[in-house]
């Protein structure tokens, strides 16, 4: 097992209800972040995390080609995850189109959350393949917003997270059901960040 | 002082030369990244990290918008960094276009330095702020190639990056000469990887 593994939040499955429902479908765009418009309202549809069905519930921000979606065990207040909606293992297999939305939504997705959280920077990593600590085979980009004194050396975020990966790893693994954060106290931060990203 | 911060390559301005020099210039494109065509020759152009010159030796990719070059102290055989050309503090200040152009080069590189040096993973990382361990306030992507067993925990990466980036943080302070790898190391592994990305 590797020890540093960002923690993925997975569909849980649990039926909690908090979020009205707005579906919206719009053109697919791949030449323009701004044209390929994004959903700050939850949907119906359902995403994919690898295996894992996840809740649109947790799901606060989507686009045609991407999603965010709240973390199961934050390592920081705020660590969220932001995913391509096609299931490909490595970030190299995401086509041009697919990594230009994954990246400008991450960007989106940093600035919001960062200034949500009154935070004053940004840890962005991919772990990108098992030997860099990926546990979930879907390509993805972890955000955390990082201030001063969240940890008093900043790698000791790693144990931190690496901690929550061991408690994790093997829930994955077995795909036991998992009790972790609830999901309602998930849904409701969803619904929070979901408000920062709402289209003009 | 930060505990993490992934170091960086930074212009040493020694007079090293073991590059033949061939400099092209290509139209401004956006839209497209091969449009946008890479130069995979070393160009006579400098480069800007932050308040430091880069040499063009220790440069061995570059789009009109990004860069990448090897690395003064790299942690893991590969570790390099992807840069954008025009100096922005934060990932969040840059365009659309230079967004996209970034991690369109990051993924080439990645996949390129990855197989290169016979690796099966890559940990993609932005220290974006000084709180996230940034220590050259010019936004940029970390690459490393990993392996199995390459460090007995995953988050020992982080320790490795950390002593390093102890060492070097005076020296960027107070912009003193560094010894650290010479010029004449930089330059093969540079010359070595621009191989890797010559254009068909």
């Amino acid at each position: 097992m590797t020890k540093l593994g960002l923690l993925c939040s997975i569909g849980s499955g649990l039926g909690g209800r908090c979020c009205s429902i707005s579906f919206s479908t719009r053109g697919f765009q791949t030449t323009s972040f701004s044209a390929a418009a994004s959903s700050a309202k939850m949907s119906t549809e359902f995403y994919t995390f690898g295996p894992y069905k996840i809740d649109p519930k947790e799901v606060f921000f989507s686009t045609p080609l991407s999603y965010a979606m709240v973390n199961l065990r934050p390592v920081v207040p705020g660590h969220v995850l932001v995913c391509p909606r096609r299931e490909v293992k490595r970030f190299v297999d995401l086509t041009v189109e697919e990594t230009q939305d994954l990246w400008l939504t991450a960007q989106r997705i940093g600035g919001g959350i960062e200034r949500f959280h009154k935070a004053s920077s940004l840890t962005f990593t991919i772990q990108d393949g098992p030997k860099a600590g990926q546990t979930v085979a879907h390509a993805h980009v972890h955000i955390l917003p990082r201030k001063d004194g969240d940890f008093e050396n900043n790698d000791e975020i790693y144990d931190a997270i690496d901690a929550k990966e061991k408690e994790l790893k093997g829930k994955l693994d077995l795909d036991k059901e998992r009790k972790d954060r609830s999901m309602e106290e998930m849904c409701k931060e969803a619904e929070e960040y979901r408000s920062l990203f709402v289209l003009p």
